[in-house]
């Protein structure tokens, strides 16, 4: 393993950070945060709005849904110029056709394909020895190969694998012809020196190691996914794997704002390590860091993950002594307590810009500025929402649009339909809810029914009428703005039995309205996954 | 500055990293998240439980409610086998002798005093020389070290400051007195890799630093605080500052969480920089992880700040492979995918405990065992709001018994008390909402009022009654547990043009009840505000 390794031509720019983004693939993987495939295409547009290199669209076998979002995602956002659109596969040769196939649209596709190489992994989950996965490796990035050039290979577990076979593995993947070596921190283990170190052992023990790109995937169960990731660039990685508001099983992936914004403030250090002098001023990524607000709203809304205040970068306080907090040392010069300005990730003035006067052609305006695409039918639809929202709230803003648009384009194709909702409640009254509804066969049904409070109401009712058994296990309700006549947005989260967790959001000024549709939003997924009785096959790198 | 150190007796534990809690100090200081003393109390009782060394308890000088909440801190939770209870105060002689008033009760007390270093905070904030911050730390040291023999000074922006001069000013801080000397990253600005050099230079450049401790002060800006914490404990450091949740100004304080269970799940790593051999498995810290996840909850309901589902440590996800997801490779070893157990956080099964039938004795036990200690009085209407629940609700969970207990006992002294709230709604009724409530001078008032929502409705209502301008900033609602029927929390925040930011909070089954006894929480709190015109001072480390 320690021949020297032969210098060979660089296929690649090595002076620039490759951001590749797993928000659909291992974000999507929490639990609930399930997205559909009309959501996927809204988020993956933004991501190449944002300038994303790589976008990872989804794990094309896991299901006929799954299969069809990376298809979608490779026809409409994997562009000529647009960024490479990946699908991943378990070193299994039905896999990688599912995923060759599911790309197969794009102008810039990438097979992703993956083995566990750790000794506690081929023991307990694949019951395979060395040999066996090294061989394997080698076949599936071949197979891989014949179908696309671009291929990249994660030996999984490779922080707990023993660094000599992982070397080997390496170097068949390599011969094999894969493109870029993932290394992932699957559990979330490494320290950064050891992870630096790893990466660095890769680079000196390798043969053929300059000939690819060495990429990092990382997950945050102790907290230092971003540090892993700055000193792995430091050591020689150029692939970054990360996901928007860090999203993903257990802690999360690495964060794409926080990896991202910390190169962008700390570029001057970091340049050195690129092969740029100090003070080169290039930026180290191609993200438009002005798009990262917006596309972690979206993400937020679209997967029910919410934001803590606290959050670096994208949390609500991230920012918060822009507004009148120790305005003191602010005043005097920005630079007292400022390492970033609010603007450099998009945060602007939440902006009024509708009212109740406004017409259908500045409503469709606004909404094209937000970066919309909207079918006639689907602003149509959303102009009849605004209208309801602007006759009882004074100001329109942004936020709002954004939230109403989102609730009115997101939601499932209509099986159950909320035709009524209607309550009555207090402390010295039995909570009681009258609902209407048209189920999937046209039917208008109606019933009532008294629960603990208004929202326990609301769903007995719905239960009544709809009878699929199922457990709520989530409700939060988060106001849009501030102000007391602010929309409120509803997500919950139920449990079916066989079909898993379903996510259900809705915006309304009535939170009690907001809750039903929610519901009805939430039901109406399940219902689908119900007749889609394919199973998913389940993937982690 | 080079001259060698001389070697002296370590007066303290070299081989043990010591827990400075700030989540009282610097935690309570991001927006809105203002606790009462009450609230303050039951914390640093859990936070001495949890097994910290130091609590900050708060900045003595900044107003008559945070003097009394160090204070009687002190009393209580100093004990001879208690934490070192401490204040913050500038180096100011005025903030240095409430600091050390408020802490007079304390077995072991400490004062905390800080001044800029930094050149942007020389010139624009303080507007001195640096001699002239060298001679005022130097001086305040000596004079903090007249009332309290355990000093810690603080160099603000240490990490934007010359070494050389932070040399010399920590040099000064140690001839005064100081035992502890903290270098904060004030703006959250540092790479591991130059925080880690930050401290070496500092063990190898200050004269007397062996004869004190060495400690670090985090922001997580850029998602690297934990990372910075390791770093500089590889490098010298013995005491952390952190909070609960990572809580604090901006993107918050290294998270107490992270950086704790970092060094106790990866301790045969860190053990050698500490001195010990590889293989010991004495813990690193004195803190009993066990009570990491019940911390976590109370902080986080007591300050409003909600923690993400994908938090690391202490989110809902952060062990969700427990609850059947990925159950293939965890119930074949739970190595796995796993590096930690939820129970080494204390994350046990929600048991459900008591319902409709149990007596007053088995709910007074129950708390007793989940660590409330509660007066006869709040015993008594504690048990009413249980009843009041258990009559809805079919089973009732410790969770649902600490949000009960926390919504009674939390409230602010009643100013304005809620006596009834009636509304109804739905998507083609006009929200409306009756409430009857108590001022002040205890005169009864009814009114009610038309809204966008049930929750608008009952917010205008109670307006007309009170009469107080503010705006409300943000509304929220989390379910307690999961099923139909649960609880659900309200969490809200309003502003006041002087006052500033105010949360209130409630448990209902009822969302609209729990809106309505949140929104007069808060009001209550901005009521007492209002008549104490005390200013508040700003310190920020």
């Amino acid at each position: 393993m320690s021949t020297p390794v032969p210098v060979s031509e660089p296929n690649v720019d090595r002076d620039r950070v490759i951001i590749f983004d797993t928000t659909l693939r291992d974000g999507e993987q929490c639990p609930g945060a399930t997205l559909n495939v009309e959501e996927k295409l809204i988020i993956a547009r933004q991501l190449a709005q944002l300038g994303v290199d790589v976008i990872e669209a989804g794990f094309a076998i896991a299901s006929p849904g799954d299969f069809e979002a990376v298809y979608k995602i490779a026809e409409t956002v994997g562009t000529a110029d647009g960024p490479i659109i990946c699908s991943l596969a378990r070193a299994i040769k039905a896999d990688i056709k599912a995923a060759a196939e599911a790309i197969k649209p794009a102008a810039h596709g990438r097979i992703h394909t993956f083995i566990s190489t750790s000794d506690i992994h081929l023991e307990y989950q694949l019951r395979k020895s060395r040999p066996e996965v090294l061989a394997i490796a080698s076949e599936m990035v071949a197979y891989a190969k014949s179908f696309c050039d671009d291929v990249e290979f994660s030996p999984m577990d490779a922080t707990r694998t023993d660094p000599e076979y992982l070397y080997e593995v390496l170097e068949a993947a390599i011969a094999a012809g894969a493109t870029t070596l993932n290394i992932p921190d699957t559990v979330g283990y490494s320290t950064p020196e050891e992870f630096g170190a790893l990466i660095r052992g890769i680079k000196q023990n390798v043969r053929g190691i300059d000939r690819t790109i060495i990429s990092v995937h990382g997950h945050n169960d102790l907290g230092l996914a971003t540090a892993n990731f700055l000193e792995a660039v430091k050591n020689g990685a150029r692939q970054l794997e990360c996901a928007i508001n860090g999203i993903g099983e257990r802690a999360g992936n690495t964060a794409l704002e926080e990896i991202v914004m910390a190169l962008h403030v700390r570029r001057q250090y970091f340049n050195p390590f690129l092969g740029r002098p100090v003070e080169s001023v290039a930026p180290l990524t191609k993200i438009d860091t002005t798009q990262i607000h917006k596309t972690s709203r979206l993400v937020s809304k679209f997967t029910g993950m919410l934001v803590q205040a606290n959050k670096a970068i994208v949390g609500a306080n991230a920012f918060a002594h822009e507004s009148g907090i120790h305005q003191d040392g602010i005043l005097k010069n920005k630079l007292t307590y400022e390492i970033m300005d609010a603007q450099s990730i998009g945060l602007t003035e939440n902006q009024l810009v509708l009212g109740k006067h406004s017409g259908r052609h500045a409503f469709g305006a606004r909404l094209k500025e937000l970066g919309f695409a909207l079918t006639e039918l689907e602003l149509n639809s959303a102009f009849v929402r605004f209208k309801e929202v602007a006759d009882k709230k004074k100001e329109i803003t942004d936020w709002d649009l954004e939230a109403l648009v989102n609730d009115e384009i997101r939601q499932a194709p209509s099986a159950y339909k909320l035709e009524h909702v209607q309550v009555s409640c207090g402390d010295r009254a039995l909570p009681t809810a009258t609902v209407t509804l048209f189920t999937p066969d046209g039917e208008e049904l109606t019933d009532a029914a008294v629960g603990t409070g208004p929202v326990d109401a609301v769903y007995k009712a719905i239960n009544r009428l709809v009878n699929v058994p199922n457990q709520l296990i989530e409700f939060s309700v988060q106001s849009v703005t501030a102000g007391i006549d602010a929309l409120g947005e509803v997500t919950i989260r139920l449990s079916h039995e066989k079909a898993g967790v379903f996510s259900g959001h809705s915006a309304n000024t009535d939170i009690i309205v907001a809750s039903a549709r929610a519901y009805i939003n939430a039901l109406n997924k399940l219902h689908y996954a119900l007749q889609a009785t394919a199973q998913r096959v389940d993937s982690k790198v």
